[in-house]
């Protein structure tokens, strides 16, 4: 059966999933890459890099993903829907390789990019989004790509069978939290902890009930 | 030098300290035992009980430390004030045995207790407390002990030394939040993860500035 998993969710030790002040030249805000500086050490990114638990983390990424659901505010800043020119933040050949659902209140026609990404805009609630992905993803599974309030909707929803979270160890105070109104999602998971010699930790959740 | 130090100070992924609804009978509220069960399977709590790194961290609780500072919400229950017998809920020979500073708006006589415990009652900023608690302390070091109220105002204050924080993996989604306010307190640190087979994973900041 075909999973729905989050992979490489990173969030501060304070919980912010994003900064404050997204913006088209800030996507994640006053976070800033830092959020994402443990990705750059690791020979995925860059040879020479580390092999360790975070490279083995990162890879997940697209292994076995045969679409994507993001929100509104991982595919554009505050007010991309005002240019209809708006393509994603990602260059000609965004790094999904598969159809990609935006959830949003502003939908629009559906654009092929380049490298097997189209990106499918879509006005639905969690469930209806996740059987469309299903559909759409040939018996793979289905990636929820964030931001936080997206990936939030599906928790609460009971719709997540695995969640993998990366604890950076910086104090942001301020952007969109990931664990609000969570209240013992926990028990039907198996939680495990994996801290990283770059610093961050590994949270994964994994399913445990049907 | 003696440090400020706090150790063992255990917070839900989502970053409670304590949980919603204290009372006499609930010391975390709807918490329960959740933040703590970590430390019931060392052997410090229980003979075959584990010897790895949550007892190692466990055992640092009194190492070197020669008083402690609490706030009012520790020392009692919302209301404790209004008992001119309450000492506190931890029976007549309390885990200290050192003197404890407990900073309140509701000052009181002190309350010497069994096995060195001595309970002072201070209405002072952090700064001054720590220069009390630091003439008590023998030139030991001083425990900032709880609860999160308390340790965010020490912690903005620039006071803390070492800050040794467990999280648990738990959503508690309610309670009293250990990190809001803090922006970019890490930056005076060397931040350092590890977890354990247990699940909890120790986050130590050591300070790196004068
Ligand atoms: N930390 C990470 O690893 C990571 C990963 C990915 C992205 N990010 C960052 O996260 C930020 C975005 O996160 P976010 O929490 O602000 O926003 P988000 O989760 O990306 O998007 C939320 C928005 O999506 C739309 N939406 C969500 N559910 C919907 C539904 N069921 N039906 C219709 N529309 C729905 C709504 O927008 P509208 O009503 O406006 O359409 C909603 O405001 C960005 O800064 C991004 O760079 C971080
Ligand atoms: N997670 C852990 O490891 C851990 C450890 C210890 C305790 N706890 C739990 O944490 C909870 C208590 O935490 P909390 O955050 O609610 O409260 P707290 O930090 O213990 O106490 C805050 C209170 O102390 C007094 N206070 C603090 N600073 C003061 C100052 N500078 N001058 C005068 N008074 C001052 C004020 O009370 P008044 O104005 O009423 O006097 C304030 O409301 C309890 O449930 C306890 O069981 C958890």
């Amino acid at each position: 059966m075909a999973l729905v998993r989050v992979q490489n969710f990173a969030v501060s030790l304070d919980g912010f999933g994003t900064g404050e002040g997204q913006s088209a030249d800030a996507h994640f805000g006053h976070a800033g890459d830092r959020l994402h500086e443990w990705m750059f050490t690791t020979r995925w990114w860059q040879p020479g890099g580390s092999g360790g638990v975070d490279d083995a983390f990162v890879r997940q990424h697209d292994v076995g993903i045969g679409a994507e659901i993001m929100g509104a505010g991982k595919f554009g800043h505050p007010g991309w829907h005002e240019d209809p020119d708006w393509r994603g933040a990602w260059g000609p050949n965004p790094p999904f390789h598969t159809p990609v659902f935006v959830l949003t209140h502003h939908r629009r026609e559906p654009i092929e990019m380049a490298g097997g990404t189209t990106f499918h805009f879509l006005d639905a609630s969690p469930a209806e989004a996740v059987d469309v992905a299903r559909e759409a993803a040939g018996g793979k599974d289905i990636r929820v790509g964030g931001g936080a309030t997206t990936i939030r909707e599906f928790l609460s929803a009971g719709l997540v069978d695995h969640l993998h979270v990366v604890v950076v160890p910086i104090l942001l105070g301020r952007g969109v939290r990931l664990w609000d109104g969570l209240e013992g999602v926990e028990r039907d998971f198996q939680v495990e902890s994996t801290s990283s010699p770059s610093g961050v930790t590994h949270v994964t959740f994994t399913r445990t009930t049907a």
